[in-house]
């Protein structure tokens, strides 16, 4: 069992092209021998977004903090502490801060080679 | 895309034997297209605690608000608002609210099949 505050994880920059202010913290993942999937924490700062982009796994976000908007393609929708996100698979998306304070969000994606080739394909990859 | 927040989702009792004072929210799962993994809210009165069990899937847990413990077999250890916690499949675990308000959580888990009997064969199975 790993028990940890989440502020005691070393907080990174996000040097993904397109990403403005962001950092992230790996709060469980494949070093702690996860199975399936990895629960990382994004701080986004006054003014900031990620990458406005899209790709072939999901994401399942929930903000802690803060206020923002997620782009919905090019459509904006608030969102807020409590809000639940889910991006589908090849949905374009982009979180932005539209606050004064930092926008905190919990974003879990599966392991990074089933997302990306569909579940069943990488996971038989691992035998 | 989905986007709720959280209170708007339906919180239902958690029936589970052992279980007292449990609510659940599903907030993002397989009703929704989720690929790989649900993410479920709890919310355990005063008192209350999620049954203390084993299975062979893992939990990944992100503490909302209030303060309890988790037993790690029968250890206690504390958590509160800000905890992680990886709980890797087969380890014995309970989550029991020591405080005077609700601890509320996240407990994501892989979807069933995969998670019950191991990722690569439960993806193929899905073949």
């Amino acid at each position: 069992m790993k028990i940890v505050h989440y502020e005691q994880v070393e907080c990174a920059p996000v040097q993904t092209e397109g990403a403005v202010g962001c950092r992230m913290r790996c709060l469980i993942g494949e070093a702690d021998a996860a199975p399936s999937f990895t629960m990382r924490q994004f701080e986004v700062a006054p003014g900031g977004h990620t990458p406005k982009h899209t790709h072939g796994f999901e994401h399942e976000v929930f903000v802690l903090e803060g206020t923002g908007v997620v782009l919905e393609g090019n459509v904006e929708r608030p969102v807020k502490a409590g809000t639940v996100v889910f991006v589908a698979p090849n949905e374009p998306h982009q979180f932005r801060n539209t606050g004064a304070t930092p926008l905190k969000f919990l974003c879990l994606i599966p392991h990074p080679l089933r997302g990306m080739v569909g579940p069943c394909i990488a996971a038989c990859a691992c035998e």
